[in-house]
Formats: structure tokens, sequence, C-alpha cells
């Protein structure tokens, strides 16, 4: 259970603001993006909703929570909050509308990964909560699959608990990384948790708790016969390969295999192919080489190119921390609020870097599909819509360029309902189907080459709608105009 | 409260070897160090360690827990673990010692911030956890510090909660940040469990949801007239600060003072200036200009430089994310196991790089202090000692170099009982206290040049026992020697 106050101040400040102006209940439209795709790769793997789900299902002010709230003062020694706002707290309870892409889903730059629709407040005080879980699970299912593409098929293993970034750093990571592809995992409390496989044998303690690492590995294969993988570097690489090949006899004679042996460090390509002769000399063909040692994705391209011999590859560290980009970029922006008469007004931020303003209206995202395979995604208003037969769009990548998609097989909208005033409306995904789209997804995306950036666009009524309240909104500031 | 299932698989088939064997109860000793320093910095605050002890004061095995192990199976359909053994966990509880150096204290490569020493098993399964916690609290806590310093004793408040690795990594940052020495955070939760101060306004969201911007910054001042600080770069900055000023003067003319002004875009030295002038001459010469905006200790260096006039930093991503070095590389060595008869024996584990061979024996460290500045710490092992007069050394980084301390004006040992037999010993320590001690050490840290690495050695004596120890593995496991 996460609590509501895992949210930033300012939002709460915000949200006693719009109460006391009477504006809290006013509806409002939010969506979530983000504007880099991480790693200077070119897609991303949708991931975090049933997290947020979870959250928001069970979201509300505990007394505890409460008291103290009631307890922060003003740099002058005055309350922050009056007692009547925190009452309406107390008896606030989740009244909004979400659309979100569903997790596995392979998402672009600038288009909604979600849409919040409902009372200003209610929207105002989740958005730190779902920035910092989308924000994050994203991240991982994408650098899970790209790790996983490097590794072209062979089984990925993650590893990451003892670097991840806190306990439930780690259990994020975790869910994220097999949402993204990998097989299995080592931290025990994720596969309890989100029915992820785990996986482990032994650490170097078990070696050195023993007097000799022959000693050490007949014990271990003796009390784990049927899940025996054999760490191998604790001395000596290749005379550990040896004892295990020991070992892996005795097994064999007592009607067991050795499942593998686990490489941790050193020239991981030479090792490899090295333990690869003697296993198969000695008739171990189906011992399994796994390698553990600081990889990622392009450590593994490298050890690939290098002719390694390695079957399994277990990712720590730089998977779980996403570790050549540890943050994704998401924000979350006001884009529609009823006035006092109860319509609609288009909201903007300005910025002098252009792919910084923001999109105003309520969007869907529609996904148009060629020979099987995404070609292009239009964000469009919904109120709005945007021609069946003959949709234009204005590129968010070069915003003079307009583009007509005159041909495509079909399309779909990629926003589905998942929360109607409060209520979950979508069915919980289990989260073998969730990677089984990833997998599914990556697959036909790597069907077509990919020279430039995957294209977005803004539907071209919304474009028009965007310039013009840009315009307005320059006006009504009197400021100079912005270059976009 | 964390479960014992956040544990590698690993840790969980070794305690089911050490089990099976009858060694589960054999006391053993554990050391947890890290062996680079972290953002090629001269020092790392030691962090995480009340995390750890509220983790192991509710340390044991719950019925699901043991439920779900129960229904792990190996590749060849049969239970991975004996009902036995899972009824030996049942009945546990947490037993060992621990000695751990307080936090907020500065520490370096090599040397152990926590020594385990309790039944093998035990020593075992909190592996993964305490690596956990500590490593990222370790991290983030030197990360803020180096912040604080590059913002020469300006306020820095943490703003990381949207874009840190999921719900605790953003927690764990939020704590670890200040007693790293940020001022605040702007993580309600975090504030709430930690008692840490926090810090809040209001967002563009606040802004784009009135009219205009006037508008919007007299709502919010007439709401919070005590907590006023306008974000003033919706639209255009400079307008912004114009329209912050009359707002100003407004809360003047009420009794109230307009606190701050925040810029979170554009060129950052050049708007400070100019902000700065706009307010001074229109009178606001004590309303702050607060910064945020992808901030970090470089960053933050490059704008002190380029004599921008900001107070106060608000820093996020990089600050909870540790984001150019995002995983601190602690590791867990066994490093003695009493045998069969009762005696000690030293544990190693060899590696063909130098830094990765563990130090056998049961450690302290005592730090050296010269004209009130640590000057050099020594690893020595607690059965030999170390002589009081004349200690001497063997560098691990130049593992050739004896060095003899002969003039020194105090020392004292780092680590300090926290658990002994399963029960805490040690009083808890306030947040505030930790975080005053982490500011007194790098003040005097700071006080000489520091042009190479901080020396730790290990002491002689335990150097040669090392030396030896390293033969007599080579010998048993009959392999070639390695090199130091």
């Amino acid at each position: 259970m996460i609590s509501p106050l895992l949210t930033d101040l300012y939002q709460l400040t915000m949200a006693f603001g719009y109460w006391k102006l009477g504006m809290h209940e006013r509806e409002a439209v939010f969506h979530q993006i983000f504007r880099k795709q991480p790693f200077n790769g070119d897609y991303s793997v949708a991931c975090g909703l049933e997290t947020v789900v979870e959250f928001l299902q069970d979201w509300h002010f505990a007394d505890e929570d409460l008291a103290y709230l009631q307890g922060l003062n003003t740099l002058n020694g005055s309350s922050l909050f009056l007692p009547e706002f925190l009452e309406y707290l107390r008896n606030l309870r989740f009244s909004c509308d979400i659309d979100a892409i569903p997790e596995g889903t392979l998402v672009f730059p600038n288009e909604p990964l979600l849409r919040v629709k409902g009372p200003l407040l209610q929207c105002q005080l989740i958005e730190s909560t779902l920035l910092n879980i989308i924000n994050f699970q994203t991240l991982v299912a994408t650098k899970a699959s790209r790790v996983c593409r490097a590794a072209l098929g062979d089984a990925v293993l993650e590893f990451g608990l003892r670097r991840a970034q806190g306990p439930d750093g780690a259990l994020s990571a975790s869910r994220a990384s097999y949402v993204g592809g990998v097989a299995a995992t080592s931290n025990v409390l994720a596969g309890k948790k989100y029915n992820i496989p785990v996986s482990g044998t032994h650490a170097h303690s078990w070696v050195t708790a023993f007097p000799d690492e022959m000693t050490a590995f007949s014990a271990y294969a003796k009390v784990m016969p049927n899940n025996c993988v054999l760490l191998v570097d604790t001395y000596n690489t290749l005379q550990g390969v040896h004892h295990a090949i020991e070992v892996g006899k005795m097994l064999r004679a007592e009607g067991s295999e050795l499942l593998g042996i686990r490489l941790d460090s050193g020239d991981m390509a030479a090792l490899s192919i090295q333990a690869r002769r003697l296993l198969d000399e000695a008739g171990f063909t189906q011992t399994k080489i796994i390698a553990s040692n600081s990889l990622d994705e392009s450590v593994i391209k490298d050890l690939k190119k290098n002719n390694s011999v390695i079957s399994v590859w277990g990712v720590g560290t730089h998977l779980a921390t996403a570790y050549d980009a540890p943050a994704l970029d998401g924000v979350y922006k006001l884009s529609a609020l009823r006035n006092e008469q109860g319509e609609w007004e288009y909201k903007i931020k300005l910025s002098e870097q252009a792919v910084k303003i923001s999109n105003p209206g309520i969007h869907q995202v529609r996904r148009f599909v060629q020979d099987g395979v995404c070609v292009m995604d239009i964000i469009y208003d919904v109120r709005q819509g945007i021609s069946e037969s003959n949709p234009e769009c204005v590129s968010l990548g070069s915003p003079h360029t307009l583009i007509q998609l005159d041909h495509f097989d079909a399309s779909y909208d990629l926003l589905q309902p998942v929360f109607r005033q409060g209520k979950r409306v979508s069915a919980q995904e289990s989260i073998h189907a969730i990677r089984a789209r990833t997998l599914q997804q990556v697959e036909q995306f790597l069907k077509i080459p990919h020279e430039t950036a995957y294209p977005v666009g803004l539907e071209r009524q919304l474009h028009q709608v965007k310039q013009n309240l840009i315009a307005d909104v320059l006006k009504k500031n009197k400021s100079e105009p912005l270059n976009e």
C-alpha cells in the first residue's frame, strides 16, 4: 500500500488553494508523457500501470496522515492548512476517470501514456506518485527489452537487488524487467509478489565456507542435485571448471545433471570458449554457461561479437538502475479545465524550448499499422475526432511538416479505459500476458528498419488549436512571441 | 516493514544447504565494504543503518512467505526446499551481533561499514537486503554532500520524488539526502516518516489553471500569504518576475512578504541576475531566488562561477537517482568461520584483480586524527589488536607500501555495537544528529587538501595473515599463483 502522502508538498498547497477558492471540484484533464527516448533508443515499453491501479484503489488519507499535515507550519509559525481542508481530505475518495496505454505496449515521446480526468484537486494530488511509478517502470522495462535484444534469444536473468535503489527500487525493477522480457529474477519477494519465476544457486561465500572448492561443489551437488549451477571463479576459473566437471560426473552417476556453471570475472569471451570446450570434451554438452559481472546490452553485444559461448546472461546493476540513463523524463501537464460555466477551456504551458510547450486538449492516440507493423501515431482531441479515411497531422519532431497518411491497413486507439469515476473498469492482466505483448510488439517493430525516429504527430485541427492558444496566451500575458 | 524474502534466491538455497549439512549455526563473520568512491569523489557518507535496524528488528518469515517457498520447484518438478527446513525458518529469529560505522561518518573504500557475526545461515540470508539498503543510502548521502558543498552554504532542497526509482527509491533518497546535508524535501511522506522538513508552494499547473499569470499569482498569495514562492517561468520568466513583484506589493500591503520566486528554465545565471535587480529595485531585497531544472553539483558550480544570484537550490533527478553513478559497488564477504571444533578459520575470496581479493579476519577500523582532522584508517583484526603507540599498516591502495604512523593526536574505533545476539544495543539517533555529524565531519575533512586518496591500510600482522592465507588457498586448490 502506497500512502497518498507520497506526493510533493506543492500538490497539497495547491490543493488547499483550489479548495479555498472553490475550484477543487472543477473538472480537469492531465496527460502524462515523456519527452525523450531513454538510452538513445528507438522505442520504450509502457510499464507500471498495474502498480498505479493498486495505489489508486486504496487511495485515502489516514488519520495519522492528517495529523501530520495538521502539524505543518509556515515560516511564521501559523498552520499551513486549515482544519476544514483536512476534514475535506479525510472524506475524499478517488473519483477520476483514467485511460492508459496497456503495459507492454511500445510507446514514443510526447504521446500520453495516461490521461486523468476528474476533479482538479484529485488530479493534482496523484501527480507525483503516478510519475514516480510510471517513469521508473517504463524506464526499466525499456532497458530490459534492450538487454534481451542484445542476448538474441538467450535467457536473461535479473540479478539487481543488491545494487538497486532501495527495497522498492529493486521490486519495481524486477517487475519491469520481466515485463521487458527477462526470464526470471533472483529477487524472491518480487517472485512472490508479482508471480515472476525466480532463479538462484550459490555465491562465492558458499565456496569459501568449505575447506576447498571441490569439497564445496560436492556438498552443493549433494544437497541440491536438481538445481546445480556451480560458480567457478572463487579461486581460479578454469580450475573451477575442472572441479565442476568432476562434480558433474558424480551427479550423473546419481541420475542428476549439472545444469550449468557460472562465470563472474575475467575475460568472459575467452573463458567461456575454454570452459565450453572442457565441458563438451567431458560429455557435458547440455551444461549451460551462465555469465554475470557488470553486464549490459553493449557488453553482451561485444561478447557475442567475440564469439563467446554463453547461454544465459545474469544482468544486475546496469538493468535494475538503468545505469546509463537512470531516470525517464516523464511529465504530467494540465491540458483542459472546465470554467465556472462548465465549458471546457484548453490549457497550455509555454517554454522557450518548443519541446517543452505542452499540448492542449483531451487526447487519444491513434496508432496506424501497415503490413502488421506500426508506422505512425497521431495524437488527436477526442471532442474533435480524427478523419478515419484521410488523417492528417503535424509532426511533433519537425513542427512545420504536414503529414498525410493516405494508406494504412488498420488503426486503433491506444488509450484504454482503466477507471471510471474512481472505479476500476479494466480487467487485471496477468504479468505473463503483459510480457507476451512486449515480446510480440518488439518482434513486429524490428521487422522494418527504423533509421529515423518513429513519427508521432499532432492531428491537424489539434495543431491549429494549439497555435491559436499560444497566440492567445501570449496576448493575455503581454509577452513577446516565442519561437517554435 | 521489509519482508525477509527481499533477498536473492541463492541466499535461501545456500541456507538450505548449510542447514542440510548441519553447518547452519556455525558462527561466521561477514563484512560489508564498498570498493570505489562514487562520483570520483574523495569521501562517502555512511548512511542507511537505521533502516537496516528496522528491517532486522522485525525479521521473521510469515506463513505466507513459507507457503510461497514451499511452492518453489526445481526444473524437474521436485520441491526446491524440504518442509523441515521451512519449519526451521518459521521458528527462526535474528540472533547475530552487528557492529557498524555510525551514519553520517565519512567512509572510504575497502573498510567495513558493517560487521555481522552470528550463525552462518542468518548472516547469509540478510546479505542482499543489507547491501540494497546501505549501498543506496550511502550513495545518495554522498551525492547530497557533494551538491551541498557546491552550493557553498546556500540551502539545498531535494525535489526528486517524480523521477526517483520507485516509491521507496524516493523515500530512501529523501532520508539520505537529508543526512548528506540538504535542508528539506518536497516528499511529504518522507517528511512524516523520517521527521525531515518539507517544502513546496506551487507548480506550472497552478498558473495554467487560471486565465492569466497575474490572476494565478494573486490567487496563490491570497490563499497562502505566509508560504508564497511564485514560479515565474510558465509563459515568460521576466514578465513573471514583474507579475511576482506586483503581487509582492499586494502581500506587503496586507502585512505579509513575498518569500521567493522560482526559476525553472532558461539561462539561470542571466535570469537570476536580472530578476535580482528587478526585485531589489522594487524593494524586495529579502525575496529569495530559488532555482530548479536538472541541477547537480557541476551545474551549481558553473552557475556560481557565472555570478548567478541564486539563494536556494532545488535538486531533483540528479540527486535522488545519483544520476552520474547510480549504484554503489558494495559487497559483503565471508571472512571468518568457526570449524567443527569451534576454532576460527579465516576465509578469503581470490580474484585476478587485487582489489577484488577479500580481507580475512574479524575486523575493526581505527581512525587516526591529527590537528582535529582524520588522516588515516587502519583495518585490524580484533583478535590480534593494533599497536597503540606505533601502528603499522600496508596500504590497500598500493600493497607494497608499509606505512608507519608515528605521530597522531588521537585515534578511535569506527565500528560501534548495534546488535548483540539479535537485540539492539545502540540508542536510536535522531536524523538531525546524524546530519549534524555529516556536516561537522565534512567541514573538518575539507580543512586540509586531499590531493591523493585518503589512506586506508591493513594492519601489518593482518596483512601477513592475508598473504599466508592466499598461499594456503592456492596450494589447496592446486592453482597458479595470482599477481597481487
